[in-house]
């Protein structure tokens, strides 16, 4: 696969509401859209340093699979995005190939249009790893 | 602070000679450079993806905070650095003045020749946070 970029950078937080005041006003970065994933049980918030976002994720349910993750690790980074410039349907063909265990059989709709698909962390040595593009 | 863009990821791994088959074959990154970084008890990697690098960190000795984090949470992403524009010096300042706690009081020289300083996850929502310059 060729990839470009880290996309965005996917952060656990339990809540954006107390979370930005760290990311606007210490790091002085500038959150430019909040939406809400409905069947990722997820609200999102987007901030940009340099080419890459980052993408604070708060759980909407405690089912949520953020919440979950949070419960078990602690907030903190939850998944490394990937922009890939050659199609990621043929980037996870050819991880698949690599014996690489996908999460996502084909892309799906991600946040923002992307078309998105992870790896599963068992394979990537601990990341669980968003490949996208737009 | 004014932050232009993410310098690098810290990524926990056992063993670089395991990890660099994925990062090389299956992701198609490049390492570039290899360290030993004694005071530290960590040997590095570099591979460089758009404007930011991925730094493969693998302990040297079982109580090199890297083994202790892999112990704790398993091997994932470790820290956060992001890249100062204006002084890693006057950037810990003001994140103290905002009341963020910091690990290193003052900058001290990282891999590659860098100014770095650490900022402490307590205060930074889980993500241990490296500010550095060249």
């Amino acid at each position: 696969m060729k990839i470009s970029h880290i996309e965005h950078l996917g952060i656990a937080v339990k809540s954006i509401e107390e979370a930005l005041p760290y990311y606007e006003n210490v790091l002085g970065l500038k959150c430019y859209n909040i939406e809400v994933v409905e069947d990722q049980k997820v609200k999102t918030a987007f901030l940009k340093v340099g080419e890459t976002k980052i993408e604070l994720l708060e759980p909407t349910s405690p089912d949520s699979t953020i919440a979950k993750f949070i419960e078990n690790k602690g907030a903190g980074v939850h998944h490394v995005a990937f922009a890939i410039e050659d199609g990621v349907a043929n980037a996870l063909a050819e991880a698949e190939t690599n014996g690489i265990r996908i999460i996502d059989k084909a892309p799906r709709l991600g946040a923002e249009g992307l078309q998105i698909a992870f790896l599963h962390p068992k394979s990537t040595l601990g990341v669980l790893t968003e490949l996208c593009e737009h």
